[in-house]
């Protein structure tokens, strides 16, 4: 049994997503002891959740410290402000408004926490302990039931005069385009490039085309996994739906390159699991939009982390480091 | 008659244009001491351009320094790279391939060269003497016959891995739209916001619009300063020209702040004379495709220094910084 030795610092690291939230104790060594997770979007009150996590988080304390205090709490989420703690805003979580999170988790918790988005949080896990490490300039793209972005430049993460940069996932790739669920814009790459995005293109799609396997199955079973089934099979409606996320997903990526010319791009979440499908046509369409100064140097690669370790790790890093 | 004195260092700062060249010699108290230019695209080789610059630049070199050495030149130049001191494939140069230009510069002068994106200098030149004075985050877009940009990010310029991050008039803000007359890229900022393409848009207007002013000219007489002057005595058709710049300058621009959510967006060049013309339209359509978070945050302001001297003591701070 793994009970925490007396020097060792315990960080707890923890991922909010728009769906789920994920956690871990973990060591100055960057292990992680043990993880666990909670649903997200059940709590409609912050205080509700913040319950719901100390509960959750609580017996993995007592199996791991046997007593000891924590270091410290770090969290990625969704518009989570390093410079204030606070969460503002954020599209895909079901508090809204200004919300002090940092100084709620801190109360409830009684140790120090400090907060970040939850893609900056995912970049640094990789940065630290992933396919980036030894990297000054790259970019994480997190595509999940939404889209979020961390970006390092000379080494660093880049925060902005008020902490919230690095919103990619809203940046408008087609003006006048899909408008967006939860924020209202037109054209966002999160409105094509997230799960939710996928789903909506394959509804389409499939209503278009009714010899598409993907009418197989009743509206609420399409999503990202179902349509990859379909693709796998050969269906040539499922692989236009990957093909035209994969599009717009590059098309994007030329716009980010000639912005901050990173030595790499990173891809995470679950909507990587379409692979090739996806990423082809993103490589493809990022290629054709760059500048010839810019082809052909950039790599495109698949986060090598288990996807829930890098983003708690990552978290965990705002402590430790 | 200043003649310079023995401790003093100076330095010639140099900023290539797609149309012009403008040099000065600049002291360790950022004093530009004379200045001049030469054409830069009637010299279709590399060597003849520089033959021609150092014909224009000794006569300044005699009068001010009395037989004293420069202490280096500094360059700012399109597609101008930080790290190896060559100029690549620049759109609108008129030479091709990789120029070894830093080398070329210094071996005709005979003292040290570092050279940048002119865009770049440009931000360094506002960073250290102009209206970005304290500021860790900000970009600064040159709009003239093309789009530049220079983005410094945690107080550092972003070169990014191989030194041509910030080409953000690259970046396409209308996918399948106009095709750049020199990238052959689609839709890209540059065919939209520079001059060259404010001109474009001014003959596509006035041939749909017979009663326009802008009919009033001969084809090669359209360009930003006489769209400015139909707009200023109230052509419709000419504002609506200034309007659509606007409007895509300010997509673009919303796509740049939720990349690194800057303090300010420092405009530059020719195109800003414009004034209300372009900057109302460009607020507007900036806003309303942020997110919440982002809205009312971010300054856009017009460069305060005077349009050559900027550029001049950028290029100089990258020998005397």
């Amino acid at each position: 049994m793994s009970v925490v030795q007396s020097a060792e610092r315990v960080v707890l690291g923890i991922d909010i997503g728009g769906t789920n939230t994920k956690f871990g104790l973990v060591n100055d060594q960057g292990v992680v002891l043990d993880k666990g997770s909670i649903r997200t979007n059940i709590h409609k009150e912050v205080n509700d959740f913040i319950d719901a996590l100390y509960a959750a988080v609580t017996p993995l304390l007592e199996k791991h410290l046997s007593g000891k205090a924590l270091t410290g709490i770090g969290v990625g989420v969704p518009n989570g402000n390093f410079y204030t703690g606070t969460v503002e805003y954020a599209p895909n979580l079901p508090w809204k408004g200004v919300i002090p999170f940092g100084e709620l988790i801190s109360a409830k918790f009684g140790v120090p926490c400090k907060i970040t988005n939850d893609a900056n949080a995912a970049a640094q896990g990789e940065m630290l302990f992933g396919a980036a490490q030894g990297m000054k300039d790259f970019i994480m793209m997190t595509l999940g039931t939404g889209v979020g972005s961390g970006i390092v430049a000379n080494g660093s993460l880049i925060y902005g005069h008020d902490g919230f940069a690095g919103e990619l996932g809203h940046t408008i790739v087609k003006p006048g385009g899909r408008k967006h669920w939860s924020t209202g814009s037109e054209g966002s790459l999160e409105s094509y490039a997230s799960a939710t995005g996928i789903a909506i293109t394959a509804k389409k799609m499939r209503a278009e085309f009714p010899e598409s396997m993907l009418n197989n199955y009743p509206e609420d079973a399409i999503n990202s996994k179902t349509v990859f089934e379909c693709a796998s099979q050969g269906d040539a409606i499922a692989i236009e739906v990957f093909r035209y996320t994969g599009q717009k997903l590059g098309e994007a990526l030329a716009n980010f390159v000639m912005f901050s010319s990173p030595e790499a791009i990173l891809l995470f979440g679950g909507v990587i699991r379409a692979g090739d499908f996806i990423l082809n046509p993103a490589k493809l369409h990022m290629e054709r939009n760059l500048l010839p100064i810019f082809r052909n140097k950039v790599k495109i690669i698949f986060s090598g982390l288990d996807e829930s370790d890098a983003a708690i790790l990552g978290a965990s890093a705002l402590i430790l480091s």
